[in-house]
């Protein structure tokens, strides 16, 4: 369930990132493809890789813009993920008189395969090393400055790159999209072929995708069918996929070497001490604590019916697994074995370069240091004001994009925010006119609870709060905006993107008011962060990582930024408390841990279906593989690239995974191709989907 | 608002204290009154206390059984002590048609004074040093059998000291209670005049009492009227009370001494860095997961209707306290400043200690960190099944009480659960049979919501939780339990307590049920706890608590007990982000900042007394006085005994105060007599009850 990148990237340490250690002999590595050890790895699992190999493999793994991975396994686009990369796509698609969710979906002919409405795939075509460019255009300048022309210049060469590949004839056009690896010790384009026409093609029940809930997920032993099949169309026809994985139904067996290729979100394996004492005392603390109570709101609100807790599903799932991870965050941030390492490391490092003879500058540490002073004190604000903790809402979300895609559009390209660089423009697009149901209730209920979180963390005497709020509580603050919003409209949404800064101004939309009046003070707060922690930090990370390529050589793999990675293993089990736990688990054992309730019933047809199946049928399995989230829905593959499995979650020691690997505990999950096959053969009759995913062979 | 005792002193770290560092210069400490530095204080801020001064307070001062302190202020028994404390009274005194948190109360006529159901109030008579004789029970004793020995012999003692007075003239027969100072360095007697028919005089809206709610709790500047009036009776008539505390209506002024005396309930200053560990990894961590989930819960239950609105008041408020107290707790244990310290204190003790020449047994750190090893272990086992976290419901409140009551009665004295003992079991009765209400929706709710927890924390396959849950969830089996049971009904509890064993065991009442059938596992686990965890801890901490007296001297004061203590101080300000803060708010901008809406509105006879009312009375202020949950209600007192104010909480820093006193930051909030009295007249028109406190002048 985890692996899905939890919603919670943006707000913790920014876009940059950290070169990783080396980790040759442990299985330990989020790698690039360019820089995967073939050889080492071939050595260590007595298995040949030819380098054509990954060249197929690249071109059948998809990237899911909502923050997972997937690959293609037929000729006619389509895609194998898992059921928790596509819940927010059912529950879009779902109505009060039609649970996608609880149902599942099968479209039995390609007619009845049904958009997903704001769902974006995409294939990495190319990349291209730009470091020296980049490098020139920040040569010589202050922080804030080099700071500022890194992004003009970002911005520029995919602006540039993009163009370039308007006419491609081979894959048409591209999306450029700039990479940042070893902190700064490399930029990239990456180059993605984009499918914004996704298709819901089948969904088991949600019951057996994601058998056990929350108090099995990051667990195993496990007995979850988390997958799903998408597919992508281009010029409404089924795209052709020439590159697409081939099954091994049997799987692969204990102890063999297996390959996990997609997206990993995040690590943060080479933060600095005063980074990770920020993760764990400010930004876990703060997690956990506001997204408990969230959690706790959801489930309630959820009771009160049935349509209820239909629609707090899909933020439920995610505030539940973003709350295991972090919690998982903050136990490995308390773990002073983990910790102790990575002091004495950092110590040493840090007193070589401070007792340099004629060092006067301050060293890269002591930068971070400061930098993340200055973070925790203006976190609070960053987080409620500009991250939007304080304005949880699709309206508000609208708002501010309508509101600030109005600003940013009538600028030059590199002088804009970001996320507004034309290479981005479409995702923010897709976003602000796709057909996402607005539920008003819920909107309200969110938007107060997170109007009182604003309260409680910035203070009720702070004076944006003041203006903010008024004389109105939180709660008629929230009814009023919603219920005199219009923005639940696409139609509305549509003029006023088309509109632009004139539509904007003019508009009385109490949500488009809220958004613009908020706005100073957001962006004012975000260019503190910016200046004074993202650029020191960054200058500072280049330096400490160009440090550690000095003394503790190159052979290594960059902290992942979802962007494509290989990751390589093993079939295996591992020990917990003195005892060995098996790396297969079994479908008839799930019969057995039925108990017909939330969350361990079972759909009817699978109880019906029971005597036909084979209850010997592996079901999920663990892998040594070092993999984080992001990854949901990556295949996993044999050394000859066929697929033995669909990697969903990690065990509970995975989560640590965020800061360091540890090979005698650190696990990956998969759903095992025989369980899928079994599924769709014999519980769901999807004699057509498997002929087209099994016939090619 | 905090500091009532919060939820959580029993399942944190057991009845087991530590010795506290000595604080001469600064305005630290919480003394014993046979221990005040009566002389010092004395000396450094120019002021004579007499000892009949300490005596006169001893008999003033009230011990609230629910978790606060309070203080005679009429010859008839008048208590006067914190709106809060009494939130719990006023709610059971509640019903659909009548609110009395919102409305406040009034009794104009001692008739008219209503009974709390459960509340008991004590008076600390004599005190008794007993350390000799159980220093004598345990010599000799292995840990496990110490401790056993130790609590027999404090049974014993305590019976044998409550039979002695049965007979007593001057003050009526008393209730012994063991205390254990300087973790076992002290062993005393403890004897209280109890008083059972406690009576609501008075209290004012909640709207007013707890202006700013939440959000204000811990924050300074202030306004809240935080007061309340009960009133002790002895043979249906209001029993006398020679001793009590004239008021100065006045006030005291910015930089005079001032004193509280009352009954602070844990502070944690000198843990080992094993037991900070813990508090840090384990206690905090999951307290403030369950409590944010269970405040969202309780906040949006209470959005179902009115009614709902009001039964969850006392629970949320609990709840929002508990979770101020934990996060700052958890600031406190990741402060770098505060832990380096003790750390260091620690590894000086502790190298001295383990190197001395010819030592062979581990050091009584050692011995800590080992049995916290063990806790670790074991907590979530502890805390969902012996300490309840895993039944959040009165009925089943009731029903473990009753099924240990009926099997620990049959046992001889010394033999029982602690809580069981003769001296303990009035109090346990009074809350069996006192006629709380019970809500069988917000049963189900807490209970569904609490076996959610514990299922989550234990896991689902955890064979007790299987066998708990069978086939049904959380939800269903809470709402098979809190229906079918009737122990809502108080004669029904009435009968299974006089009946005893066999009513228990004939009963099939399902919390009854459920309540035996857990208890073996229940009993297990604390069995575990008290042999492996607190009887070493207890062992070390007697070692450590002595190799500090040698060491560091004797001039100091006990951790914090529950017990009555003597804090010093003055009235003063601090400086907060560069920003002076002053120690007096005053009436007048308590009218600017209300915004008409939850929880800054005002009472409605509040708005319409504006005019009538003095703009520029004292309403809150700050004093440096060290003192912490429990110590809510405690008058403030001049150098002279008359009461300067009321003490109902402390500014965020004073939070950290559970684990080390800052004399720069570290303030103490009350209620400012002028405002009390300017309220009773010109608001309330309580004409009768302002004779009655200030007529004896």
């Amino acid at each position: 369930m985890k692996l899905r990148i939890p919603c919670l990237r943006p707000a913790v340490l920014g876009a940059s990132t950290l070169l990783a250690a080396t980790g040759a002999s442990a299985d330990e590595g989020m790698w690039t493809f360019e820089n995967f050890p073939i050889e080492s790895v071939g050595e260590k699992y007595d298995v040949q890789l030819a380098e054509e190999w990954l060249e197929r493999i690249q071109r059948s793994v998809t990237r899911h813009e909502s923050g997972c991975t997937g690959s293609f396994i037929s000729p006619d686009g389509l895609v194998l993920t898992n059921h928790h990369c596509v819940v927010s796509c059912l529950a879009e698609l779902s109505s009060p008189s039609e649970d996608l969710l609880e149902q599942g979906f099968h479209a039995r002919e390609r007619p009845g395969e049904r958009r997903c409405p704001t769902e974006i795939v995409s294939v990495l075509i190319d990349t291209e090393n730009v470091t020296d460019k980049v490098t020139a255009a920040t040569r010589g300048l202050a922080e804030a400055a080099a700071n500022e022309a890194r992004k003009q210049e970002l911005s520029r060469l995919e602006a540039e790159c993009t163009a370039a590949t308007r006419k491609r004839r081979d894959t048409g056009p591209l999306a450029c999209e700039s990479v940042t690896l070893y902190q700064g010790g490399e930029y990239w384009l990456y180059k993605y072929k984009r499918y914004d026409d996704v298709r819901m093609v089948f969904a088991p029940h949600a019951d057996i995708a994601a058998f056990g809930g929350d108090p099995d997920n990051f667990n195993f032993p496990r007995w979850c069918l988390d997958m799903s099949l998408l597919r992508v169309y281009e010029n409404g026809k089924p795209a052709q996929t020439p590159n697409h994985l081939p099954w091994r139904e049997s799987g692969a067996a204990e102890g063999e070497a297996v390959f996990v290729a997609g997206h990993p979100g995040s690590t943060y394996r080479l933060l600095t001490m005063a980074q990770l004492d920020f993760q764990r005392d400010v930004f876990a603390a703060s997690y956990i604590a506001r997204n408990s109570e969230l959690r706790g709101r959801l489930i309630q609100w959820g009771r009160t019916s049935e349509e209820a807790e239909r629609i707090v599903q899909d933020l439920l799932l995610t505030a539940e697994n973003g709350l295991k991870v972090v919690r998982g965050w903050q136990r490995a941030l308390n773990d002073d074995a983990l910790l102790d390492r990575k002091r004495a490391e950092e110590r040493a490092l840090r007193t070589l370069v401070e007792l340099e003879p004629g060092r006067e500058s301050p060293s890269p540490w002591e930068t971070v240091d400061a930098a993340y002073d200055t973070y925790r004190a203006i976190y609070p604000r960053y987080l409620f004001l500009e991250s939007g903790a304080g304005f949880m809402s699709e309206l508000f979300t609208h708002a501010r994009r309508l509101v600030r895609a109005a600003e940013e559009r009538a600028k030059p390209n590199e002088q804009r925010l970001r996320e507004f660089a034309e290479s981005n423009l479409p995702k923010i697009e897709a976003s602000v006119l796709g057909r996402t149901p607005v539920y008003p209730e819920f909107e309200q209920m969110k938007l107060a609870y997170s109007l009182e979180k604003l309260r409680e963390w910035l203070g009720p005497d702070e004076p944006v709060v003041r203006e903010l709020l008024g004389t109105e509580s939180p709660q008629t603050l929230a009814a009023r905006l919603v219920s005199g919003s219009e923005l639940g409209d696409v139609d509305v949404r549509r003029a006023l993107w088309e509109g632009g800064l004139p539509a904007i101004q003019a508009s009385n939309d109490p949500m488009i008011v809220l958004a613009r009046e908020i706005d100073d003070e957001s962006r004012a707060v975000r260019k503190r962060y910016e200046d004074e922690v993202q650029a020191p930090t960054a200058t500072a990370q280049e330096e400490i990582a160009a440090l550690r390529f000095r003394m503790l050589g190159t052979d290594t793999y960059p902290d992942a930024t979802f962007t494509l990675r290989m990751s390589y293993g093993a079939v295996a089990g591992w020990i917990e408390n003195g005892e060995r736990v098996a790396p297969f688990t079994r479908l008839g054992r799930l019969y057995e841990r039925t108990t017909g309730q939330e969350p361990f019933a079972l759909p009817e047809v699978w109880l019906e279906a029971k005597p036909r199946l084979d209850l010997s049928t592996p079901f999920n399995f663990v892998t040594t593989n070092d993999i984080v989230g992001g990854n949901s829905g990556s295949p996993i593959l044999d050394a000859e690239g066929r697929l033995v499995g669909l990697a969903f979650d990690g065990n509970s020691h995975s989560i640590a995974g965020s800061f360091g690997y540890d090979p005698e505990l650190n696990r990956s999950i998969g759903v095992h191709p025989a369980i899928m096959i079994e599924a769709l053969r014999k519980v769901y009759h999807a004699d057509e989907l498997l002929e087209e995913i099994l016939g090619g062979r």
